[in-house]
């Protein structure tokens, strides 16, 4: 028995429908479900994909089965359309697309007008009684057929397709301007020339039998799979080769035959606000590339979609195929339970749907869309929640700019911080912080920040960076603090001394306007306007549905009071990351820090100590307060300590004063802390190991917050976290320590606190041996960041030499400090999960690094069962959404 | 039934044995065997370790079980001894010792002379007839109890033992030096002036009781298992602390009571040289810690020891005895069929033996010693290659100091390359090249090296750093060349700019003359003499016995025709890690280099490597030459490209005067190469793949130098190998362009060449997808150093700002860069061995790191099926030996 290669379609029945997409690819399966619902479709067959594979297989050739059951296709269109293809005077002329299980679009080839020739054409002109559009029609398909059949296309983009050029001269001969005033006869001409041009450059002439243009188009489609764009595009989007893709054939109809022909595209619903109105546009006597081509302008199908008095729509130009449209758009919305993006074309009055999906559209639109499909009754809450992309709801947290402002772009970076902003540059933190306090708008442009700066990033609106990756201090911070930032643009070079940097060959002084998009990483010249989103009812509707299904708890990564409050109006149910030495820059702390650095022996420094332990206590009263109820993580001192050190000779000056000390003995410090590699070295709890009266304090000071708020009635939750363990023995260290303090601040204070003492697991050493590690931990939180700096043995301030690189030739398939390599650092997350809970069943286990707010992070950690994420308060509502997700996707 | 917890022991039999050393202790197993074996020890029994568990568990406690079994025991050794515990006229005086499953030589207690009271001393003067005598051996026991069971000793170091300043005040007032020269009666006096300290130091009497005396001695030593030292002992030398610690009670036997009484030590061969001679020492008229004090010179037990003719031997002396030793040692040598070390003690003209156990030896005695008792019939070959510790071998290939030579230490640092080397101090490595040539003796002083010192490190005896580890730049190239260094001496400081380094608060110049121990790290004013050492025929059979039990293979870690020959010699099987970047600072090629990361785009990188080419291809032809019929594993270019600019101003001026660039030029590379973490940036295979030229280079002279070769008739087996895999797909990119420029150049020479493509695995991301990665590789290579750095988050340059700490407080017990981490980094290894050979179950692989020369290290790479270890040339015995010890260890 032969198998089934063909699948047809059209008059009213089909032998595919919706769900086989992997057979007959995206537009196939849906030409059959529209064809199956009685929708009018234009007749044909989809060669499905398996065929793509055997095509590659055999070199190019096709069994005579394949070709029996096209012929059998070909021959049911004829019949269905009552035309014949090769017909003199009633010819059949078939479309032939590709359409890939995924949507890639336009990047593998099409031919239309197929069927064409000497002799068809003049049934193409009898039947449609207009000499031009015939000719149009050949010329067209000679071209399409030449470049993308016979290889005329010139592989490199600045060549100039040859038969464009052949059209140019033609224009210039016959003194006009567009296409479209070519007559008839010059469309004719342009065939001939075409021709020529086809055998000199092929050495072959174009091919007159239909049969033969069949062929020849259905390979060179199946061989577009593989053209360097398909592949690119794949990779990007991680759809796998062996997919393939499927083939449909498809009679012609035409938009463009006369004035009671038309096109046009519409959407279900407005794709950018959600409305539930009917939404599209269309073109009297045209083609579908017409629409988008730009070159005349579209019209507004309906009253819903005229923004101007003068517009004819065309409910108004052709009621009887607009009231068709009309029936058939909600027929497809209510069938695919989804906005459908249409496209439809009606030739001589008469509506064909060429296709039908799911349309793209905006956050706010996807958001409202769920929403109110659920109160419709059409789909049930967990599709409500399925329907929206977690990453699309940063769109709706940050400001954006004008999508209608004209913008000029004058480099690229990292997407560090989404958001837009617009400002005056400055070059230091403390100019930002000057020019804050006199109520300016400013651009924090470093070409790398630190902990010392701080202050001036709080205050600026957007910060620029000329290094430094998605996880560079600038990127971290900026996203606690939601401000938009654009990271290691390596596009401007920045120069201090002289207050300036330049990009695109330009320079920008201090004080110049400068604008930035921090979700595209754009720099632009200049003011551009923003938009302030507002959250939406339905926003927090769909949000307490994401509630009801995720079984995560979705913590924030935040260092004061004010961001913790931000990240629990987002939903945060908990801080999963408190870096104390964020906050150890504050206003004189930081003389403190330095005094304890500067120490010869212990009790110089625990003497600086004993000056940190107010302001440390009065950080951790804040927090705790503001997240009442809530566990409050709080991580021990992790960078090493030059980082709390100036490093310019100006600021080392300014610190010797400060400490009446002189500059060569600062100059020894940072010297005598000077390290080859810091990401590996005295930092983490090596540091609370060598000087444990670092951790003395740190435990003292939560401790203390803790039973201060305990008195005052409020209920907090501490959990100590140690930074950087490697092994057991580390951490039993440091627990003992903290143990000792807690329990004599207790006894002092009189009261019990519930605390918790665990461990980062960053490094991979500790994953490797969490069954061990357990044994000392109360839980575990992974640092994914620097786990991923040691798996993969990449600094995350240095990788940008290569990572991009990486990513553009595909040894990467994505950034792994944006994305967790679930296949390889994910093996180590997976297995300190699994032998943390083979020594405690009950082990608390979550993720505090930037993964934790990426949606298919956020997933992985679903899967291998955390107990919660922490993220960016901005990022919370997107973690949230993502875990429910997963929650569903996985039930 | 009651079990049994007390072993008796003495007059020819006893209820332990030998082999019952976890349950007896060395010691009490070892008086039980001589007791079975019939040789005379003093009658006495072991308390098993099972009561030293009790001990702990009951806070002190003995079941009345324990205590009838202790006093039977009493019971016993009095019949044997003829004598009575406590009793007036013939009391029996007891000794309580520590003996431990393991030596832990002098870290526990021991209590002799006990039973001694006011009654007893007058039987010990009547039976012994010397009044002296008596008072001494109370005096002794008092003082010793005092400090032990009372808790007299100090804790602190610094402060004098209570007793010995009683002592001292003595001697002032009798006016006399030594101790002996004390009469009876001060003795009798110091007895009565002790008990006053230790009543006013405990607020109660010394105990008269003989039972409370030995009752109070069991608790000090059960105690003394746990004091600091032991505690600190056991984790140095892994031995686990709940073995515990046995007792052994004896009856005491005195060699000080008067000339018809000795003691000594012996050893049944020589420990140094292995010579088949009884060898030994004693002192007439003393107790044995007389021996060991050298008050007083010991004399040679017969004519095999003797050195000078006015000695007077034991043989001499107390022939009787002697003949009885005599026998005894052969007998105790046959029996234990290894070199014994002995203590005995002649009472009255009565020879008692105190102790037996296997001797401390050199590695050249061990070597001797292993193969002759082989020849002897003694033990068989595999007994003999276990004999030898590997680790001990380096004394054999390396200079040492002649060990009578006297020597200042003036500063300690690592031992990271063994040897010893006398010269004078250079600073700077063109200094060492200069003064070499004109032949002067140089050590190399440097904060740290790096590759740029090359040249100079060559040419040095000795080098030492202030900074770095064991597996630092400096350690890792002397261990190659086996050149002697101390590394990471943070004892000295160095001032380049004066040319001098201070040491000890004294400055050190350039030409002065230090030495350096690179065995023991450290460093020493001025010359000594050293010795260096040859290699015995023994030598070479005990080798070739361990290689017929060997299944690793062992390569070396070579970049030079010369390292090879030095490590072929050794008996390297192979190259197994040939550094291509050490041979680009020779001569002209760091010129070629330069202008290679100076060009601008890669037509400037070509140019400049098709310079490198001819050198590279004559490096390779050297190498490959030299280990003709062997394979060669040659890593692709692996650090940074900044390694190779000077970072020092005047050698930038220096580059930019040869290129012919400005000074600016070159610091602005410099900047532009600059990275946070050069461990974690752009090197190893990134290099290939951002720059495919430069694989390009490699592959090309690599294979060209091959195909050379077998066209002379030489066989090579190049094994290229790919650094700092961290994904399948980087391996992949590499691999294809080695095969393409293999493919082409034996194309172009027309000849065949066998050659692999292999990968190091060392990104722990390589390790977890070793499956994928094996996909690609021909081989893999395990980079333990680089792991180790990246599996602990530890930089190597770093870590010894914290690594000693953590060893001395025990949060490591070795340091993971010279003993591999098995318990963490060790699970990686085994991962990507057992996922690479699911992929592919021939895999070739091997180590290349540090620690292929490591015993233990090579130990786990046997256990985990590696096919061979690498290391440098010098380690190559060892590793064979390693292996050969495992492989037995393992059948």
């Amino acid at each position: 028995m032969s198998e089934k290669y063909v699948y047809e379609f059209g008059d009213g029945t089909a032998e595919g429908k919706a769900d086989m997409k992997l057979l007959l690819g995206g537009k196939g399966a849906n030409l059959a479900e529209m064809s199956n619902l009685g929708v009018p479709v234009p007749a044909g067959f989809t060669i499905s994909t398996d065929i793509c594979a055997e095509y590659y297989k055999n070199n190019g050739k096709y069994s005579n089965e394949v070709k029996k059951q096209v012929e059998e296709g070909v021959t049911n269109v004829e019949k269905i359309m009552n035309a014949k293809f090769g017909d003199v005077n009633n010819p059949l002329l078939l479309s032939v697309r590709s359409g890939a299980p995924a949507s890639m679009p336009g990047m593998m080839d099409t031919v239309l007008n197929l069927g064409l020739n000497e002799n068809t054409i003049q049934g193409l002109i009898k039947n449609s009684g207009n000499e031009r559009f015939g000719w149009d029609s050949y010329r067209r398909f000679v071209q399409m057929y030449g470049d993308v059949v016979l290889g005329m296309k010139p592989e490199s983009k600045e060549e100039e397709d040859p038969f464009e050029i052949i059209i140019e001269e033609m224009k210039v001969k016959k003194a006009v301007q567009l296409d479209t005033e070519l007559s008839a006869n010059d469309l004719k001409e342009l065939v001939s020339l075409f021709k020529i041009a086809i055998k000199n450059g092929t050495g072959k002439d174009f091919p007159t039998d239909p049969w033969e243009q069949l062929w020849g188009a259905i390979s060179a489609v199946f061989g577009s799979w593989n053209n360097q764009r398909a592949i690119t595009y794949r990779r990007l989007n991680s759809i796998p080769a062996n997919w393939g893709t499927a083939i449909n054939v498809q009679a012609m109809v035409f938009g463009n035959m006369g004035d009671d022909c038309a096109t046009g595209v519409a959407f279900t619903r407005d794709p950018a606000t959600g409305n539930r109105d009917f939404y599209g546009e269309y073109l009297i006597n045209a083609q579908g590339e017409d629409v988008v081509a730009g070159i005349r302008t579209p019209q507004p199908i309906n009253d819903s979609t005229k923004s101007d008095a003068d517009q004819k729509t065309l409910e108004e130009v052709m009621p009887q195929p607009y009231a068709e449209l009309e029936k058939i758009y909600q027929n497809l919305e209510k069938h695919y339970k989804d906005m459908q993006d249409i496209e439809f074309t009606i030739q001589k009055g008469k509506l064909w749907m060429l296709q039908t999906r799911n349309g793209k559209r905006t956050a706010a639109a996807a958001v409202r869309i769920a929403v109110e499909m659920f109160d419709e009754g059409l789909i049930d809450k967990e599709t409500a929640v399925m329907r929206v992309e977690p990453e699309q709801l940063d769109q709706l947290l940050h400001p954006t700019f004008d999508p209608k402002a004209p913008k000029n772009v004058i480099a690229k970076g990292l997407p560090a911080s989404p958001g837009a902003a617009t400002g005056r540059i400055v070059f230091h933190a403390d100019d930002a912080e000057e020019w804050a306090a006199k109520e300016e708008n400013v651009i924090l442009v470093r070409i790398e920040t630190s902990p010392e700066d701080i202050g001036g990033m709080n205050v600026a609106k957007g910060i620029l960076t000329a290094r430094g990756g998605m996880t560079s201090h600038a990127a971290v911070v900026a996203r606690g603090m939601g401000t938009c930032c654009v990271a290691g643009c390596s596009d401007i070079s920045i120069n201090y001394k002289n207050k300036e940097m330049i990009a695109s060959g330009k320079a920008y002084k201090e004080g110049d306007w400068i604008s930035l998009d921090g979700s595209k990483g754009e720099v632009i010249e200049g003011k551009v306007a923003t938009v302030t989103p507002e959250l939406s009812g339905n926003f927090g509707k769909l949000m307490s549905w994401a509630d009801e299904f995720r079984r995560l708890n979705i913590r924030t990564n935040a260092d004061t009071p004010h961001d913790s409050t931000v990240a629990r109006n987002f939903g945060a149910e908990g801080i999963g990351l408190c870096r104390t030495e964020h906050m150890f820059f504050e206003g004189d702390r930081i003389k403190a820090v330095r005094e304890m650095i500067l120490a010869d022996d212990e009790a110089g420094r625990r003497k600086a100590l004993e000056k940190l332990l107010p302001y440390q206590k009065e950080d951790f009263y804040g927090i705790f307060k503001a997240m009442h109820d809530l566990p409050v993580t709080v991580r021990t001192l992790d960078p090493p300590l030059h980082e709390f050190l100036p490093h310019e000779n100006e600021n080392q000056q300014e610190m010797a004063d400060e400490m009446g000390i002189t500059l060569d003995e600062v100059k020894a410090k940072v010297d005598s802390l000077h390290e080859f590699n810091p990401m590996l070295g005295h930092r983490g709890c090596r540091l609370g190991i060598t000087y444990p009266e670092i951790t003395e304090m740190q435990a003292r000071a939560i401790i203390e917050a803790a039973c201060q708020l305990t008195k005052e009635g409020v209920k907090v939750f501490p959990e100590i976290m140690i930074p950087l363990t490697g092994t057991k023995a580390e951490l039993a260290n440091q627990k003992k320590i903290v143990k000792e303090i807690a329990a004599k601040v207790m006894q002092e204070q009189n009261v019990e606190v519930d605390y918790l003492v665990g461990t980062m697991i960053e490094i991979p050493r500790a994953a490797l041996t969490a069954d061990e590690v357990a044994e000392e931990a109360e839980f575990f939180s992974f640092g994914t960041n620097d786990l991923t700096q040691m798996a993969f043995g990449y600094s995350r301030d240095d990788a940008g030499k290569f990572l991009k690189e990486y990513l553009d030739r595909g040894i990467l398939e994505e950034d792994p400090f944006q994305v967790l390599d679930q296949s390889g650092v994910g093996i180590l997350v997976e297995m300190a999960v699994t032998k943390g809970r083979e020594t405690k069943p009950d082990l608390k286990i979550g993720i505090c690094g930037e993964h934790g707010g990426e949606p298919k992070s956020v997933g992985f950690c679903h899967r291998v069962g955390m107990d919660y994420v922490s993220c960016s308060p901005y990022r919370v509502p997107i973690a949230r959404l993502a875990a429910a997700q997963e929650a569903i996707r996985t039930k």
